[in-house]
C-alpha cells in the first residue's frame, strides 16, 4: 500500500486540519500499551505473542517485538505473508488452514520465518505433513482446543490426545503444544463474572494438559488469552504465552466491560480515534460524516469523546446522527472525536493511520495487511 | 490500487480454485441489471444517475454510462476524485460538503467534469460561492429536502424556498433543483407497505416543487429514489432522474424485502457472491472462514446460496458458523457461496472483484474508490 501524496502532506498538520472521517492513532498511548503488556507478562513469567489481526501494521508489530514479544499472531496466510515479507521472523497462524494451496504457502513462508500452524482435524495434519515433506520442511503445529466457545477446536480430551499423538507421529510435523483461545470470554461484562468463567475454563485446560502430559505429549507452547482475560491469565499462569491484540489500541467495547478496579486492564489507554465532522445541523439532531463505512457497527456503540451531552447512532453507510437530551449546541463543521466500538473491524476499513502526538500529525503508517482475509 | 500478481493469476481459473474468502461478481448478472435499469427508466421517461458509493468501480461506472446513465452519484469528494481521474464526466456529490478544503476540491474537479453539489444550509452556499468565485467557476447546486428520513436536508417548504432563493441569488452558484433521496424507504419490507409510503412522500415532494415553482424557482433536476422504491418512482414520475445503486449487484437485504410480484424489482439478479470455505467440522456445527471482515453485519442476514438446510451466523472477525436442523453433512474444505446481507458495506471491505462468467474467473476489477470516505 502506497500512501497517497495528499495524505502524506498531512504530516505536521494540526488534527483540526485533516479531512474527515480519519482514523487517528495516538503514538504515546500506543507506546504506553505496548510497554504495559510487556511489563505485565514479564512480571507474570509469561511470554506474549500479540495478535496482529487487529492492528495489521508492520510498524506496530516491529514495536511489539522490540518490547519483547516472542512473535506475532496472524489469522490468515495472506496476512502472514505481509509480515514475513517485512522481515517479521516468528508468526503463529491462529486459524485452521484447510486449502492445500494455503498450506503450501505456509510451508513456503517457513523458509524465511518460524511459522506455527494450528489444527483440529487429522486430515489437516496429513495435508500439512504432505506439504512440509514436499517443501523439505518440518512444520510446528499446535492442536486447537475448544474450551466452550463453540467455534474451531477439539472439545474432548480423547480427541485432543488422539490428534496430538497423530501430530507427534508425522515425520514432517513437530507437535508444539496447544492453542486454547476463547474469544467469547474476552467480552464478558464485569470483572467478577469474567474472572469466574476464566478460572473455570482454565481448570478445564489444565485437565487437557495433564492428560497430554500423561501420554508423554508435553506441551512446549500453551497459547491463548486475549485483552479481556489478561489479568486473570497472568495470575493463573496456565498459558506459556498470551496473544492479546486489542490492548494495543483498545476500543469502546473493551472500555464498557471494565477491568478489575485499579487493575492493569483499566490502565490500557485508548489510542484509536475516529475523527468526524458535523455536516448538517437540523432542528433536533446533528449529522456526522461518519457512518458504517467509517467504523464497524458489529460490537458495541461508539463513544463520543469528551461529551456526555450527545449520543451517536449509525444512520447509513456515510452518516451518523448525534442527539442530545440536554440541548447541546454543536456547530456546523465542528470536529467530533469518537472511540470506535470495535477496533479490529474498524481498522480494517482504512488504508492508513494518521499517527499523532497531542494535536499534531507526526506520521502516517499504512495498515499493511488491510483486507488480507484469505 | 494495483492488483497483486497472485490475484491476477486467477483469471481463467475455476471458482473452486480461488482462495477464500473471495468477492465474486457475476458479469452476466451485472450486465443484465445495468440494461434493465436503463430500460425501465427509459420506458418511464426518466433519467438515471446510478450511485457509485456501493460498487466503487470505474469499470462498472463506465458500463452504466454506456447504457445511458446521465452521470453517476458519489457520496464523498475523495470518491468523486477517483472517478473524475478516470474520465467520468458527470458526477453528483449527494452528500453535504462543509469543510472548505473539500469544497475547494469540488470546484477544482469542476474544471474536468460536470460536478453538482447538494446543500441544506445557507452557510454551505456561501462557502461554495466563495470557493467557486476563487476558482473562476459556477457550481451547480441542488437543495436537499428531507421528506421524513430525519437525516440531512431541509424539512419545511419555507426553508426550501429560502435556501433555493439564496442559491439562485449567488453569483457563482447555479440553482439546479432538488435532491430528495429517502434511504429509509428503500428497505421498507413488503411491496404494498413500501408503495404506500412512497406515494405519501412523493405527494409531499410535489408540494415542495409547486411552492418552488410558484416562486419562480424552477427545478431542472429533481433527483432521488433508490433500488427499493424504483418501481414506484418510475410510475410516479416526480423525479427527473433516479439514483439507485444496489440494483447493480443486489444483496440479501433487498431480496428479503421483496418487490411487486412479477414486477421489475423481482427481475434484478444477484451478481455479488461471497465465496467461503468450511475450515472446521465439529459435532453440531461447521466453521466457515468468512466472518465480519469478509462481509458486513449491519443489515440483514447473509444467505447461503442453494442450501436451505443450513443457516449462517457471524462468529467473530474471521469466522462464521453454519448450523443445520436437518442434519446436513458438509465436508471439510467444501466451498460455500453466500449472498452478503448488505452490498455497499461488504464491497468496501475488498480491494477487487473476481469477475466470473459461470464457474470461470474472466477478469479482475479493482474496487477503485474503496475506503474513500473523506
Amino acid at each position: 500500500m502506497t500512501i497517497p501524496d495528499a495524505a502524506r502532506s498531512l504530516i505536521g498538520r494540526r488534527l483540526d486540519e485533516v479531512p474527515t472521517p480519519a482514523l487517528l492513532l495516538d503514538l504515546d498511548a500506543l507506546e504506553y500499551n505496548i510497554a504495559l503488556l510487556s511489563e505485565l507478562t514479564k512480571r507474570a513469567g509469561l511470554g506474549h505473542r500479540p495478535h496482529a489481526k487487529g492492528h495489521k501494521s508492520i510498524e506496530i508489530a516491529r514495536r511489539q517485538l522490540k518490547a519483547g514479544a516472542l512473535g506475532i499472531c496472524c489469522q490468515k496466510i495472506s496476512e502472514a505473508e505481509v509480515f514475513v515479507a517485512a522481515g517479521i521472523g516468528n508468526i503463529l497462524i491462529t486459524n485452521e488452514l484447510v486449502d492445500p494451496i494455503k498450506i503450501e504457502k505456509a510451508c513456503a513462508l517457513a523458509r524465511d520465518a518460524q511459522i506455527m500452524l494450528v489444527a483440529d482435524d487429522p486430515r489437516m495434519l496429513s495435508e500439512i505433513d504432505k506439504a512440509a515433506s514436499k517443501a523439505g520442511a518440518q512444520m510446528n503445529v499446535l492442536i486447537e482446543i475448544d474450551l466452550g466457545q463453540n467455534r474451531c477446536g477439539v472439545s474432548s480430551i480423547e480427541e485432543a490426545v488422539a490428534l496430538a499423538k497423530r501430530a507427534a507421529d508425522l515425520k514432517h510435523i513437530k507437535f508444539g503444544g496447544v492453542q486454547a483461545y476463547q474469544g467469547k470470554l474476552q467480552h464478558v461484562s464485569g470483572w467478577v463474572q469474567r474472572e469466574a468463567i476464566v478460572k473455570k475454563t482454565t481448570a478445564l485446560l489444565s485437565d487437557y494438559l495433564a492428560a497430554l502430559e500423561g501420554e508423554g505429549l508435553s506441551c512446549e507452547i500453551v497459547t491463548g488469552g486475549g485483552t479481556g482475560t489478561l489479568e486473570a491469565d497472568c495470575e493463573l499462569k496456565t498459558y506459556t504465552d498470551v496473544q492479546p491484540g486489542s490492548y494495543v489500541v483498545m476500543d469502546a467495547q473493551y472500555k464498557a466491560i471494565g477491568g478489575r478496579t485499579s487493575g492493569p486492564f483499566a490502565l490500557f489507554r485508548h489510542a484509536l480515534t475516529l475523527l468526524s465532522q458535523v455536516i448538517s445541523v437540523r432542528k433536533d439532531w446533528f449529522v456526522l460524516d461518519a457512518g458504517l463505512k467509517a467504523m464497524s457497527s458489529d460490537a458495541g456503540q461508539p463513544e463520543v469523546i469528551g461529551r456526555n451531552d450527545v449520543s451517536y447512532s449509525f444512520a447509513g453507510d456515510e452518516h451518523g446522527i448525534l442527539r442530545s437530551d440536554s440541548g447541546a449546541a454543536l456547530q456546523l463543521g465542528e470536529r467530533i472525536a469518537i472511540i470506535p466500538g470495535h477496533c479490529d473491524t474498524t481498522i480494517n476499513l482504512y488504508d492508513y493511520y494518521l499517527v499523532h502526538q497531542g494535536d499534531r500529525v507526526v506520521d502516517i503508517w499504512p495498515i499493511d495487511a488491510r483486507g488480507r482475509i484469505a
